[in-house]
């Protein structure tokens, strides 16, 4: 079993409208509410990758179970801590070509919610073949929260996929717990490195650094341009087939279901990097956010090419 | 007991803002999320005058869920109707000194549902001292459908005040089922009669005409300028006193509980309008919509000024 956890998921609630008016009343018609959160987008492609998938994290209250009726009536298994916190929502109101996008913080984690979840995560994380890690921090846990998380998975040999940023990511950089795959995109290492923006050559420098040299998959995602991927000492370089994208968000989650499944399958590394970066191409296909046509598997995969880059 | 019912009732979002970025993420602390709808803000301001109060309408979802928590934790009874449907969201954002609402039009109501829910009417309307509706109706229900729920209340002689306005009002007005009360503002009024706005001796001819003959009470709000109210062949002026208002979003519905509860407790008629527009005073007074202070009763019903106007 994989379990992809979302420690601060939220109802997405998307609004179309041909016009958003301002200072007055807009009637809307075309509504779509779904269970949303990095970590719930790396599930739903696990699942239809044929994994068995569990979700967890916090909810509560009524969106809170929204999110697990809609985790049920897919088949994915509910590891969610409940809490006395509401879960949040995340509006995206689409209009006149725009996204404006509202997002609530969220629910307050108490101490003892935070540390009911420490206790539970450390019971599976001894049943499970791996964990992924998703998104942002809910008010009230520490910026070290992953590093506690990683540190109790690496006592059982539980192999950690960590998909974050900011603070949260700084601070896994900064200890000695090592996940054994994170995936900054250029946007992600720019910020880690201090920098405003890198290029190609910058980014394979920062592979080969010490920075990540416990880690053993770095996988930063250039969008469309592919991806750069350290494994150990071997650095790769990744294009990816130019296609006519319906929804690229949760492309990057979809890529880290990609990798969670493949390295369950213990896929070697230039098959693992066209499997897991299919999974990105063929979210980005789709109307539907987290969601793959798997029909397509075979022919993303052979569309990806993958060269080693040879180190000085 | 008073039964209070909303057929379209709504999760109703506060956002605050300091500017709304369009085409970005906009990240927002400050979110109020309430039961709302124009019914249950009647049974708020009814439980807070010390009445025997219960909810009713059509709930579904998560939202549906929430909503009866909240009833439940007001001390408000819950005799709403499940359904298959979403109960939705409304939500207004604060910026700028702009208010910019996005209504969710709501959940399709079947037609099992909706001869359910005229079952349980039957059943209740026997039972309680007088019915208020207000609002909208929700997709799936016929414009008449207030007019079955007059016409089964008039059956059992339980008085209904009604607060609705567009095709649902002018189906009542057309038809010979007539509610005890209904309670048009200004706009309401005009729209009814065909005319872009009416002044004051135009709203006194109106409600002397054949249109309103048959409906005892009519309660045309006139905002901070009060009222002209209808009772049988009498007409009357009410004046209320200046306020600061902090949000006088739910006084119209205020002043349906005032005179709910009035009616209840048999008021004579001057003694009713006094009470009914006092808490339409008392609501705008309060940040919280549907609520007022019980303690400030006294001074609003004594600061308002009735007087009987002569018809020719």
């Amino acid at each position: 079993m994989i379990v992809t956890i979302t420690l601060n998921p939220a109802v997405d609630i998307s609004y179309k409208l041909d016009n958003l008016s301002l200072d007055t009343v807009n009637r809307v018609g075309d509504v779509s509410k779904t269970a949303g959160g990095k970590g719930l987008n790396v599930a739903r492609v696990l699942y239809q990758l044929g994994e068995d998938v569990a979700a967890s994290g916090f909810l509560g209250g009524s969106l809170g179970g929204f999110i697990s009726a809609q985790i049920a009536a897919l088949g994915i298994r509910d590891f969610f801590v409940p809490i006395d916190g509401e879960t949040r929502n995340c509006i995206a109101i689409i209009h006149e070509g725009k996204q404006t996008e509202i997002l609530e913080s969220g629910p307050l984690i108490s101490e003892n919610e935070a540390t009911l979840f420490l206790e539970r995560f450390t019971e599976y994380v001894q049943l499970v073949r791996l964990v992924t890690l998703s998104g942002s921090l809910p008010k009230g846990l520490p910026a070290d929260y992953y590093v506690k998380l990683v540190e109790i998975a690496n006592q059982y040999d539980t192999p950690i996929l960590l998909d974050s940023n900011g603070a949260s990511l700084t601070t896994i950089i900064e200890s000695e717990h090592k996940p054994l795959l994170i995936k900054p995109n250029e946007e992600e290492l720019a910020n880690l490195l201090g920098q405003r923006s890198v290029d190609e050559s910058q980014i394979m420098d920062a592979l080969g650094s010490l920075l990540f040299a416990d880690i053993p998959w770095v996988v930063v995602t250039l969008g469309a341009d592919g991806a750069i991927v350290k494994h150990d000492k071997n650095l790769y370089r990744a294009r990816v087939p130019k296609v006519s994208a319906s929804n690229p968000v949760g492309s990057g989650d979809s890529v880290v279901a990609g990798f969670a499944a493949g390295i369950a399958r213990e896929l070697a590394d230039e098959e693992l990097i066209k499997f897991g970066l299919s999974m990105g191409v063929l979210n980005a296909l789709e109307e539907k956010t987290g969601h793959i046509n798997v029909e397509k598997i075979g022919w993303a995969v052979g569309q990806i090419v993958v060269e080693r880059i040879e180190n000085d």
